[in-house]
C-alpha cells in the first residue's frame, strides 16, 4: 500500500462556494472556500485577486486537547507556517489576473488529527478551490477559468529505516526524517519541505522518498478528478 | 410547529470521551469534552473539579466570512458571553465535588449559523457531557454519577407580533424581543436571558414566551434521551 | 424596606456632557456621558447616531485590589458583558435617528463596588444620558429629543430561601439565584437576566423575583425624576 | 501666587488603607494604596517590601474623552513614564525593609486634567501612603515606622519668557520649557525633569526655575502636614 | 578623566540615509536615520515633518541575554522612555518645517551596553541625522537646512560620594543619584532627568553635576564636529 | 563564481559565549550565542539540554525601513519560520543530552539583508555554537564535545531559466524557483525547502539545483574551518 486510504466528501457547507472533508487514514480535514469581493491593500487597484489560507487545529482534533489560538492570543509557530504553505501552493496553481480584485479565503480546519493534516488540507483545498472556480464561472463572475494546474500533496519519510508515505502520527512521532511534497498534475515540484532533525540523510534517501512521493501523489490526482465528476454529476441531477 | 427539526448525531470524535453534532434547523454545532487530569489553580487542592466551556464560530459557518479570533488576537464579546453562559449551565448540572480533581472542557464549535446557536450548543454539549461522564465511570475514575440533572435550552422571541420558538437567522434580525432560556428536566429555570433593545415587552408578552419556551424544552428533553439510548443501544453492540 | 438607599450626586465632572456618581448602599458608579461628533463605520452616512458604553472598576474599588485590564492586555469577560448590557439598555430608550451622526460615550467608572454595580451604573447612565441630551437640545445641536423612554435596573435573587431585590455583595455571594431587571418607566422590561447557577428555580419563584424587582425599579423611576428636577433648579439658578 | 490652591480630601475609599483627593487647582487625583501580602517574585525572600505605582485617566477626565488603556491593549508611553516616576519617588522614601514583605499598591486615577496631574498624584499619593503605613504600624503589622521623609511635587515652566510654577493646562501647552520637580521635607531633589522641547533654556532659566520650584513645594509640605492633623483628629474623635 | 573615550564610525549601513555606531567606553550604539516620505497622521497636510524615535538592545547586549521586546509583545517602560527622551531631544534641534511633509525614523539599536546607552544614542543619533539633513539637502530634496543647534548627552552621577561623569554599568548600579543631560552647543539645556531615587539629594549637589555635565559635553560637541569632517572628507574622496 | 564571497568576522560581542558576522555578499548577519542556566518547562528534568533561536531584521537592514516587531506586536510569520529553520538546524547537529540543563540561545539579528539571510545565519550560527561550546569545554561546565557535525547553508534558485546559487536581492525577487538548502559536514541533507511559488519545477531542475547546492556548501565548510582556525589562534596569542 503506498498511501493510507482517502475520502473527499464534498458540499459539506451551506455557505461556501466550495467546501471538502478530506481523509487521510484517521486525518479529517475541512476544507473551504469563501469568496470577499475585495482584495488586500497591497494589490489593490491591481486587477489582480488573492487567495489567503488559513489553518487550525479544532480542540478536540488531538489526543490532547489543543489549546486554541485565540486563548493563547496569537496563532503559533506551526500554524502560520502550515498556512503559508497552503496560501503558497494554491496560488501556484492560478492565475490571480484572471480572478479579478476579490480575494479566495481557504481555510482548512482540522477536525481529527492522525499525521499528514498539511497534505490533506492542500488535497482538499485545491478541490474545494476547483468547486469555487467552477461556481464563480457558471454565476458569469469570472469570465476564464484562472486554475492552471491540479495540486496534490504528501508527507513521506523514513521510520526505522524504510521510506514510507503518507505517515500517520505514530510512524511521523518515530521518523528520522521528514518530508512533505506538493506537486502538480504533471509531477512538476510545488513545495518540497524536508527536514532531518533526527538524523540527515543522504542524496540517496532523497531520491526513494521523491520517487514514493511522486507515485503517491499520482494517486491522488486521479482522487481528485473522480471526486470532482461525481460532485458534478450530483450537481446536475439536483437542478 | 413548536420548534425546528432536531437531530443529535452522536460519537463523531475519536479523541473527546463525548461528542455530539447538534442540529437545530440549518444550525450545526460541534459539541466535545475532553477530560484534563487537573483543575484551575483557583479550586486546586479543593477535592473538586472544574468544567469550562469554550465556544468558537468556523470562518465558513456564516453567510459572510466569520473573521478568527486568533486573527484579531481576542476572544469577541459575544463569543464570551456564550461560553460563559454554557459554562455556567452545565456546571448548575453537576456535582463538581464527585468529579474529582479534573476539569472537563467543553469545545462548542459551529459548523453552521441559523439562528440559536447557542441553544443548539447548550443542548448538545449536555449530552456529551452525560456521555463524557459514563465514561469516566465505566472507567472507574469516577465513582459516583455526579450529573444531577438534564439541561436543555431554547431560544423565544416576539417576530412581527408572534411569539415564536428556535428563531432561524431570518426570524432572529426581525425579532423585537430576543430571549434565550436554558432548563431543567423538572421544567425550573437555569438561565433567562430576555432582551428587548428593539422595544421594552410587557409582563404578558414575557408569559406567552416562557410558556411556548418551556414546551419546546420538553421535546428537546425528550429527544435527548432518545439520542442517549441509541447511543449506548450501539456501544452495546459494539462490544 | 424593598432595596437600599439611593443616592444620585450629579454635574460632578467638568468636561462630561452629563455626570452622575449613582449611590446603591455602599457601591457607587461614576457614570459619564461624553460627545464624539463621529461614528462608529458600520453606521456611518446612515444618518443614525450611536452609544457606546464602557464599564470598569478602579483598583480599590473592591476589597482585594482589582488587576486594571490595561495590565492584563484585555477588558475580562464579566466587564465586556456589563458594558454590552448598559449599551443594549441605553439605546433601547433612544432613537438613534434623532441623535444625528454623533457618538455618545458612557463610562461608568465603579468607585466602590458592594453588589449591584451593573444596576446602579444602568439608572446612574440613563440619567447623564438624560443631561447630555438636554444640553445637546440646548446647544440647539439636535432639534427633538431622542430619548423615548426612561430606564432603570434592579438585582433581585434568593438568599436562604427568601426573595430579595438590589442585593449587597454578602448577599449576592450567599444568592442561590441571581437576576437582574432593566425596566422603562411604563413598567415594561428592557432586560431580564436570571442565573439560577446554584440551583434551579421555579416559575412560582420567578414570578415572586418579578413582582419584587417591578416594585424597586418603580422607586427608582422616581428618584430619578427628583434627581433630574434637583439638577435642573440648580442650573437655574447658577445662570 | 505662587501656585494654584490645593485640596486634599482624606478617607474617601471603604476598602483602602489610604486614600485621598488631591485637587491642585482643577486637576483632581484619586490617590488610594493598597496592601498585599506578598512581593513581586524580584525580591522573594529578601524580607524586603515593595512599592508598585500605577496611573491612569478617567475616560471623562480630558476635554475630549480619552480612550481606555484596556481598549487600545496597552499602556501608553506617557502613563507608564508617570507611573514609573510616582513609583520612584516613593520609594526614594520609604525603607523597604521595615516594610516586611508585603507590596503597597498605588494607584493614582485622575478625575479631571488641568494640568499638573503627575505632580498631583505624587503630592497626594504620599499623603495617602502615610495613612496607610499609619494604619499597619496601629494593627501591628510592622514595628518600625518604615517612611523616612515627606514627598511633594510640583510642576515648573517658562511661559511666554515668565517662570511659573503648577502649570494649569493652557500654561502647559504653551509652555518653552516644562519641568517637573520632586522634593523631600528637607528640600533635597528627588526627581528633576526638565524638557526644552520648544527651546533650549539657561542655566540663569534652571536656577529661578528651581528656585520658584523650591518655594512651591514648601508650601505642599506644610498643607500635607495640615491634612495629616486634620485626618488624624478625624481619626481619633470616630473611635 | 571627565568622560570615557567615545568613538564614532560613520557610514556603517549601506541602505541608511545617516549611520553612526556611537561609542561611550564599552558601549556601542548603532544609530540610523531612515526617511520614508509621509507623515504620521496628526500632522498631515500641515506641511511640517516628523521625527520617531526608536531605541531597543539588541538579546547580547546585556551579560545576562535581554529577552526581546517583541516575545514579550510590548516595549517595556524603560525602552519607551528613553526613545521618547531620544525623539524629543532630535526634534528639539530640528525646524520640522523645513523638513517638509516626510518622516525621518532614527533607530538606536544597543549592541552593547556598559552604562549610558541613552547618551550613547542620542549623541550618535544627532550625528546621523545631520549626514541624512545633508544628503537630503544634496539630493535637493529639501532647499534650507532644517537643523538649528547641535545636541550631546551624558550622564552624571554620584558615586561613593564623589561626582562622577559618563557611569560605566558598575558605576550606575553603585550610584545614589542618577541624572541624564542632554545640551545644545551653546551650553543650554535641552532636557533634564535627575534622579535621587538611593537619597535625595542637595541643590550644591545638582549645581556639582551640571558644571561636569557641562564640561563632557562641550568635548563631545568638539568630537561630533571632528567626526563630521573627517565623513565629510571621506565623502569627497569617494566622489 | 559559485556563491557570493563569504566573510567571517569573530568575536564581535563581549558578553556572549560565541559571536560572528557572517556575511554573503553584502547581507551581514550578526550571530551570537548565550548560555542560560536553566531548560525549557517541557525537557525539565531530562538532563537534556536545549537550542531556542530567535531571527530579527534590524529596521535599517533593508531598502524600505522594516518595521519593527514590537511595534507590531507580534513576531511576523516569516520570521517564526526562518527562526524555526535555524533552530531545528542546529539541534540536528548536536547531542542535547551532552550539553547538560542548560539553554545555548542563538540570536541571528540581519544587519544588512541582501538575499540569503537565513542561510548567513544558520552557517554563521554554526560558527558561535562551536565557540560557545568551546568556552563550555574549557571552563569545565561540559566534559564531552556535544557537536555531533558541521551546520551550513545555502539558497539555489532558477532566474531567467538558469540554476544560481546564493541569490542576491534582486535575483531572489525575480526568481522562479526559490530552495534553500541546509547540509552537514558529509554533504548530507539536514533541511531542503524550496518552492516554486511562480511555476512548478522538474526532477531534473531539481537535481541541478541540489548539485550546485552541495558545491556551494562544501565551500562554506571549508570557510567555517579556516574562520575557526584564525579564532582559535588569535584566542592563544591573547593568553
Amino acid at each position: 500500500m503506498i498511501k493510507r486510504n482517502t475520502l473527499f466528501t464534498t458540499d459539506v457547507s451551506a455557505y461556501a462556494k466550495g467546501s471538502v472533508i478530506s481523509e487521510f487514514g484517521n486525518t479529517k480535514v475541512l476544507c473551504t472556500v469563501m469568496v470577499e469581493e475585495k482584495v488586500p491593500h497591497f494589490i489593490k487597484d491591481t486587477g489582480s485577486g488573492w487567495i489567503t489560507s488559513e489553518y487550525s487545529m479544532l480542540p478536540a482534533s488531538t489526543q490532547n486537547r489543543k489549546v486554541r489560538d485565540s486563548s493563547r492570543g496569537k496563532v503559533d509557530g506551526r500554524s502560520q507556517e502550515i498556512q503559508r504553505l497552503i496560501g503558497r501552493s494554491l496560488r501556484s496553481a492560478i492565475d490571480l489576473k484572471k480572478l479579478g480584485e476579490r480575494t479566495l479565503w481557504v481555510d482548512c480546519d482540522v477536525l481529527q488529527a492522525d499525521g499528514g493534516t498539511r497534505t490533506a488540507a492542500i488535497t482538499g483545498a485545491w478541490l474545494a478551490l476547483r468547486m469555487a472556480c467552477d461556481s464563480l464561472l457558471e454565476e458569469g463572475l469570472i469570465k476564464e477559468d484562472p486554475i492552471t494546474h491540479q495540486v496534490a500533496a504528501i508527507s513521506v519519510g523514513v521510520v526505522k529505516g524504510e521510506v514510507v508515505a503518507d505517515l500517520c502520527y505514530d510512524q511521523d512521532s518515530a521518523a528520522q526524517v521528514d518530508m512533505n511534497l506538493v506537486m502538480d498534475g504533471n509531477g512538476d515540484f510545488i513545495e518540497i519541505q524536508g527536514t532531518g532533525e533526527e538524523s540527515p540523510f543522504s542524496m540517496e534517501r532523497l531520491m526513494e522518498m521523491l520517487e514514493l512521493g511522486k507515485k503517491a501523489i499520482e494517486l491522488l490526482i486521479q482522487e481528485q478528478i473522480i471526486a470532482l465528476i461525481a460532485h458534478n454529476e450530483k450537481k446536475k441531477l439536483s437542478k
